[in-house]
């Protein structure tokens, strides 16, 4: 069983529509209150060699990306610490709070518990105008796929290029994106933290249309060889970058740093240079 | 050192006001946006034969019990598994969701992760009139101190005492009561979810005055020999009553069952009977 399968087990119990993001939106008053939660731990979340600070920065922006991928503004955080040694809590939070200092959010409380693997969740909530909230649904057929950084820099980073080491360790979400493209009005939008083909597939998994993009538009990390830097392209993960559909009269968005990498499709499929490929990212898997 | 002395270093950090209290209470446009996130893990907070279904139940009622003591009406909730046999998410997430729909809160998304040990982060997000929020913080020498609910109950199901099991593994957090007290203006509360003594010094710490209760007054688990359930309602923890403190005046508070256990002093200190009792309750301790 894999994540994804899990999750569809969640649909079913607290309603399908509130697993189609990585976000719940919730009317709230004359706004939408915008919340998601990550769970992130040692052994499968942070790199050997990542220092305190850059667990407790790496926790925030990972929700902080979620929060971004709809198009809201960050406002609070919440962050639990299941800690295995006491002394790891302070580069922990000093770093979550860096975080949040840096794209605007506030660090507001948590828990704090003991705990036999280092084991953080943070929880974030922000806010935005109804209109412009941006979900994984809304793509159509002719719309542009567009990424708004180089997928597979962190996956080169955790492979050992030195140069992609920060992009693993202290990922930087596009926040300021996000809330640009939800004001523009995209049709679509995710982060492709699980990798950019399972990501175009969960894209698949909620529009009623394909999505075709060319190797030669992709971004590709610096300093890999070609054939490997289009694989961690296609399939590495732990990218925060957004990925976004909008209709062509839409684009370029003013202030969005972002490449146009292919087109939405009416027929279904997921396909690199017109040839499907599998479906293959970052998924948790289970016995 | 212990969780307390660990918040504090969270308080230097985030700052001191922000610990004050199980929940953080942001100002949202007119109304209060009142929030908390708690962990629980299988080994310190899971006893022996609880079911899956229980555990979910259990990680939403700490929350919601959290939202009571402030007097906010709960309306979201996220939940962050960490699931060690994935086969345990559909029970748990029904508990959640029961016990949700039984407090009138809705459960609107999380996470799933694998992990080596059952562990569950809850973040509840409630609302209310800046007027009717209550506070840790806001005792005065004269005021009432009372509980709305029978202290040691869960310490008891944890020993054996079967009429008490369910209080243990299915805690009632008691919502309508935190919302009626923080209508009627009561001047602080908490949750007895550490224990009724160690509540008190956690009162103690952030008011400028003592507090006084006395045993005789104090409602005792039934079943268990006095002196027993004595020790149980002062130290025991796992109860979801709130305990809260309120002028002569306003007591008793029209449609809340609670009873009045003793006064706060002008003078620092945690009596029983008139004799000081040492800080204790459920406490995490690091090495």
């Amino acid at each position: 069983m894999d994540d994804r399968r899990l999750v569809k087990l969640v649909g079913e119990i607290i309603g399908s529509e509130r697993i189609e993001d990585d976000c719940a939106v919730l009317p709230f008053g004359e706004i939408c209150l915008v919340v998601s939660t990550d769970m992130l731990h040692e052994t499968t979340d942070f790199p050997e060699g990542m220092t305190d600070w850059q667990a407790g920065w790496m926790s925030v922006a990972v929700t902080l990306s979620d929060l971004a991928s709809t198009g809201a503004e960050p406002r609070y955080l919440l962050l639990a610490v299941g800690l295995d040694d006491a002394n790891r809590l302070s580069g922990i939070m000093q770093g979550a709070r860096d975080c949040c200092v840096k794209y605007g959010a506030e660090l507001v409380g948590g828990d704090v518990d003991s705990h036999s693997e280092l084991t953080i969740v943070s929880t974030g909530i922000g806010s935005a105008a109804p209109e412009n909230i941006v979900r994984r649904k809304g793509s159509v057929p002719g719309d542009l796929i567009c990424i708004t950084g180089t997928p597979g820099c962190a996956e080169a980073g955790l492979s050992g290029y030195a140069e992609h080491r920060e992009a693993l360790l202290e990922p930087k979400p596009h926040v300021r994106e996000g809330v640009l493209l939800g004001r523009a009005g995209v049709s679509a939008m995710m982060d492709v933290s699980d990798g950019l083909v399972i990501s175009l597939y969960d894209l698949m998994d909620v529009n009623d249309c394909g999505f075709s993009i060319e190797s030669e538009k992709i971004p590709l990390p610096e300093g890999v060889p070609a054939d490997l830097a289009h694989s961690m392209a296609l399939y590495g993960g732990g990218d925060f970058y957004l990925l976004f559909t909008c209709s062509p009269s839409q684009y370029p968005v003013s202030g969005v740093d972002a490449v146009v990498i292919g087109e939405v499709t009416a027929e279904s499929g997921v396909l690199v240079d017109g040839v499907p490929v599998e479906k293959r990212g970052y998924l948790h898997t289970w016995e």
